[in-house]
């Protein structure tokens, strides 16, 4: 099971870089969901972490094909509303795509539609979407029997739910606001690293 | 000289591609500057006015090459604080690149990072930059002396301001307000396309 830190958008970039690097040897993927930046900033962003040491084949760029293009990033993550894969693939048949999806149906469309990956959310109840009711994991459990693809989960998971998750069969989880709104991100992914070596074994 | 209409992001879908539709026959080309649109909603879009009989040649993207990329569009104006023309480049040398720029530094800057061609503004006072000063001709002449690619122009240009304008020798102008805020958009740009006609003879 693979672990994927999602970017929160709120840390300056000196910070999110540090935090970046600290977690780095403990997460799989980063997918760098920073909303807020412009496209000149993503560049710098991705260039600066690059530089520093953060290995390339670990990032995922959220929304932007073109950004990642760019930089030489091989995976984005495309959003609900994003541009379908298939259109993507069509051009950039070389870049690997995962879609965001909210329930089955989404998740059978976006593999019918070329995503070499879904990311199901949000599964349990998260300070990122408060108010939203969580969707569980009955619906997550038939996509990943139906599925020719993996399909990774997110939202408000801890590591509690890493055994759980493991016997579902999920590919991966991926984690938001316990790494970024932590005070201590290092020791917070720690312990799902921990968690999943021992769900491992 | 080239006409070329901005849209404002403020019209319903359907309206806008019956604005296009008509505006059609007087523009070069229109910028397709729909900032509150998902990429999905952008793509739709697209598809609708390609079906819908708009000329494909003419539309150029705002901001995004990755959207231009996946509806067949070869053209796409990047913003001020966009990804650098160079490195697009460097992956998709076919595509053209305008640089909006508001500097005769930006313009330089951007012609030696490859850009196809520098749109300068805002020339004049207009509602869609309410409260900043507007730039003048002055700077828009160094630039077009001293660049060897295309100057184009935009911001509060009124049919009046053509023949100036033809004189400083701008490849083109740019208009949004002007069509966009009109309630009849198909004769507010005849009025340019007229103009531009009399000032070429």
């Amino acid at each position: 099971m693979k672990l994927i830190a999602v970017t929160n958008d709120c840390l300056p970039d000196h910070r999110l870089a540090e935090v970046l690097l600290a977690i780095q040897p403990s997460v799989d993927a980063v997918i760098l969901r920073e909303k807020s930046k412009t496209d000149r900033e993503m560049v710098r962003l991705i260039d600066h972490l690059v530089e520093s040491g953060f290995e390339q084949q670990k990032l995922i760029v959220h929304g932007r094909v073109d950004i990642a293009l760019a930089c030489g990033i091989g995976r984005v993550q495309i959003p609900g509303h994003g541009i379908p894969p298939a259109l993507i693939k069509n051009k950039i048949p070389e870049l690997s795509l995962g879609k965001s999806v909210h329930s089955y149906n989404e998740a059978i469309s976006a593999s019918e539609d070329g995503a070499d990956w879904v990311l199901y959310g949000h599964l349990f109840e998260t300070r990122s979407k408060e108010g939203l009711s969580a969707r569980g994991t009955v619906e997550l459990s038939k996509i990943i029997a139906d599925l020719p693809i993996p399909t990774y989960a997110i939202g408000g998971i801890q590591p509690s739910h890493l055994k759980e998750l493991a016997r579902l069969g999920v590919a991966g989880i991926a984690i938001m606001s316990s790494i970024f709104d932590s005070d201590h991100p290092g020791q917070a992914i720690r312990k799902y690293r921990q968690e999943l070596e021992y769900v491992r074994n």
